[in-house]
């Protein structure tokens, strides 16, 4: 989804995504996310600035940073925070959808740069990771889903042609 | 979600839940994931075996391992890998609950001696990453969906209390 009309998000839809990207699971229930919400368009061309390939950003009603900090994840783990703030943030891209909305995921971690681009414009500390740059419009209609779905495809390093999916059943084991 | 009946998981139910996993956004579209799926009773406990904190793992009725190869994601770059497969594993997540199932994942990576454990068990190739063992089944209905919206907690290493969410719009910029 990168195709926006350009239309405003409302502070109502926005509270819900952030809601939706809440309630995904974290590691031991640790909950190391936080979320900035960007809707001021002259704050959004400064970050659209250190994101060249953002594509759509231009349109965008509203941008979220899903930001993670390893220090309060499972472990402190990086891992952990990682996937944490993964999973909240498929939550808000599959929110969007599901509201009439569109949601584009674009990368910040893990380019060095685009991190720092990111942290210094919105203030965000140290030590704390803003793993991406998810774009939020009201969509044009233009884009259409993928169609993913494969049985066979090649796994493991000898590339080997292997299903994608594999059975453990008492039948064929 | 720990609590299941014991129950079977249908071929149709598992194809849906794998097809919702495949669904989610990858980086540059590269869907470097597999997933294996397991309904033997015998090859369950055998991963059980390996899995101490893999709870509720004796009455699934499947388990669903969302693997994921550096080798074929965006860059060869394992954080990509590890974010893609994590966004199919929590549509997977959420597929079951919406089927009336319950999903809990349970981890594999970042854990070495898990990871080799579901390796050897599997037959999975080196190189292949297998992220997590998600247990699906039919819930007993003990579980509560846990409430984690937060609109402050602290963040960064300083600690200070803060806006869990950050709002940046032209009033309070």
């Amino acid at each position: 989804m990168k195709s926006f009309t350009g239309a405003a998000v409302s502070p109502e839809q926005l509270d819900k995504i952030i809601r939706a990207g809440m309630a995904a699971p974290t590691a031991v229930n640790k909950q190391p996310w936080s979320f900035v919400i960007v809707t001021d368009k002259k704050k959004i061309d400064e970050l659209a600035a250190g994101l060249p390939t953002a594509r759509g950003i231009d349109k965008a009603g509203a941008v979220i940073i899903v930001c993670t900090e390893p220090n309060k994840a499972y472990l402190q783990s990086k891992d952990f925070a990682i996937i944490d703030a993964s999973l909240a943030s498929e939550n808000i891209l599959l929110a969007t959808e599901a509201m009439g909305l569109g949601g584009h995921w674009t990368a910040s971690y893990p380019y060095e740069d685009k991190m720092k681009h990111v942290r210094t414009v919105l203030g965000i500390p140290t030590g704390v990771i803003p793993l991406n740059v998810i774009l939020v419009g009201v969509p044009t209609g233009e884009d259409k889903p993928k169609e993913k779905y494969q049985r066979i495809k090649s796994i493991g390093e000898n590339g080997s042609q292997r299903n994608s999916i594999h059975f453990h059943n008492a039948k064929n084991d």
